[in-house]
């Protein structure tokens, strides 16, 4: 099983390899969970590398379950600490589900692919399932989490319900009997958890896996949504062209290793190309896992044509009527900005050309040439008037 | 109000006192809150000491809530650490409010006491109500209880569930709409956290007051039935007289103050008498108010002979047909034992004297004189043979 190899060597850590292979073994079905926030439904490259896990253990004949934690997402933050954290509503999660579902059969097979919500059995526990789901839990162990235990040393709010969350995705393991449970190396505290619960209710535990987070475009961080330092699965293929080309240089091997299927025969044939060869190559591998590769060439070369200051060729045409016409205006009419006031923070932020000239005089009257005049904001949004 | 004085010296601490004046000043029928336990529904003058507080409340026409926590009492120790806490059927934790009703009325007026169970709203509560409610309560404020803190710094066992209880405690506060809790100054922890949780719940918090622990007939822990170093609220008289007798001289005020109505002035002269004739002045006033005076001076009658070692008057009388019998046999057929193997034991304990001549040989034979012989089992047993 060398695709079960590739896997084995990209996690990080496997609790236990001799229980998975016992598990892989036995002949069973076997039902492989990963958790999914439906407040956060935009998948990016850094959830590449579990959902191509996943998509190994599919080809393998096993089930996929993509857990919807709705019930905590409907919930929001009660203590209303966290406004990140807005309370959904039963249609958004459905909504949020039909998204991830939407970008995750990019890499994984929709037909071995089923959606679960948590809120089906987690909404009907009572307080006496509550507290016999607790009792099975030391106040020791839940603090081990680093961040339960750095707020709490340092005197940093946590509020009681916190501790709950991580038993209740415990208890999801528990309700879907789930085999295998994948994710980040952050979550390995709470995939422990359902591992743990599972024996207390005389369950075969869940193999745990736990795979490297993708760092993020700013070569820092790692790669989240908020941080606006992603690639995203549903970007265009232009965006994602631009991204990877953005990679850091010292990043870009890692980008290979976790969010494409080269071999690493190949990619250490890659890096040893000139570097901006490197990441053409990664643009295309993205393009190919995710788009149409037959789009490759074209977005390259219009790529070069913005990158060398150049204006493409195929760009959109706009008629409009004025001969002479006020700058923000003009940004409005052909639909760059929504408002005048939105044109004005364009044109203040350096954002706007016309015909290769930066504007920055928000009352400049324009002289329109038709056919020739040529307005651009940011590096690759052109519109030619006519 | 001379009987509020008498509460408020006696509190150990209360939760506010500006705010107590304000709930008794508004004229309104106030709800006081006494939390009972299903478990252990015996009664002693241990739990005298805050049934008083609640009369005199009662006297001042506020309604004196019994809150029996039913809900936990029926769930027992889920981690089944704790032996001592077996769940209980919902017919035992009604028997034990009846128990604990007819106990408590010898202090309290019967028509101004209410029952509630908290089984009615806990057993509501689903786990969005939970989190809700344990988004109010912060880890380090639940962590502040001593017991909590030693067992989790001392790395002894600690189950998340028990950290529930207090705030299940407190949420009857809310679901009673408490005005005032009362309780033992064990207790004052869990009932600040009703008073925090009713301000979560936008209601004025309730006052918060504790009594202070009386101590055991030991003279060291607190009294409890488990320790058996109580005075039973439904302990026979002559049993609270006796018992009465055996209060340590050192803390004889201390039982006065807590345990009686007496005032500070009636107990200092009390005090300054013979150390023997304040015990009978104690046992007087417990049976006084327990029990029938009129029976009082009886009772120390008849504790007098049998403590000078002479047999009281007034004894019960069986009558067998043997002339002689063997010692165990004997102590079976009048009653003392229910089987050989128990007559044994208590010959061999040193229990048993007949004539006051102490009996050590299990195999004697006994010639019976009819209205003569009396057979003595420990201090105050006592039957004539006719």
């Amino acid at each position: 099983m060398k695709e079960l190899e590739i896997i084995k060597r990209k996690a990080v850590q496997i609790f236990s390899e001799e229980e998975l292979e016992k598990k892989l073994n036995s002949g069973k079905k076997l039902i492989i969970k990963l958790g999914a926030d439906p407040s956060r439904p935009d998948l990016h490259i850094g959830h590449s590398v579990v959902l191509r896990v996943l998509k190994t253990f599919q080809n393998m004949g096993h089930e996929v379950v993509f857990l919807i934690g709705d019930f905590t997402g409907m919930i929001g933050d009660p203590s209303g600490k966290n406004k990140t954290r807005p309370a959904l509503t039963w249609e958004q999660t459905r909504k949020s589900a039909e998204t991830y579902l939407n970008q995750a059969t990019k890499i994984l097979d929709k037909n071995k692919t089923k959606i679960a919500f948590n809120s089906e059995w987690l909404s009907k526990l009572t307080l006496e399932d509550i507290i016999s789901l607790t009792s099975k839990y030391t106040v020791a162990r839940i603090m081990e989490r680093d961040d339960f235990k750095n707020r709490f040393e340092n005197g940093l709010p946590l509020s009681m319900h916190e501790l709950l969350y991580p038993l209740m995705q415990g208890y999801d393991s528990v309700a879907l009997k789930a085999d295998i449970e994948i994710g980040g190396t952050d979550q390995t505290f709470n995939l422990l958890v359902g591992r743990e619960l599972q024996k207390d209710y005389n369950q075969e535990p869940q193999v745990v896996m736990t795979f490297p987070l993708l760092v993020g475009l700013d070569g820092k961080e790692k790669m989240s949504k908020s941080l606006d330092n992603y690639i995203g699965l549903n970007d265009t293929p232009f965006d994602k062209f631009e991204k990877s080309m953005k990679i850091p240089d010292n990043v870009l091997k890692q980008y290979f290793e976790l969010a494409t299927d080269l071999t690493i025969e190949k990619i250490n044939e890659i890096m040893y190309k000139d570097m901006r060869e490197a990441h053409f190559e990664f643009a295309k591998e993205l393009i190919k896992m995710y788009d149409d590769i037959n789009e490759f060439e074209d977005i390259k070369k219009r790529y070069l044509e913005i990158a060398s200051g150049g204006i493409p060729e195929d760009i959109l045409e706009i008629e409009i009527d004025e001969k002479e016409i006020n700058i923000c205006e003009l940004l409005v009419k052909i639909g760059f900005a929504n408002s005048k006031g939105e044109a004005k923070r364009m044109i203040i932020g350096n954002g706007v050309k016309i015909d290769s000239k930066l504007k920055q005089d928000i009352n400049e009257k324009i002289n329109i040439i038709s056919g020739k005049t040529i307005v651009q904001f940011g590096k690759n949004k052109f519109i030619k008037i006519i």
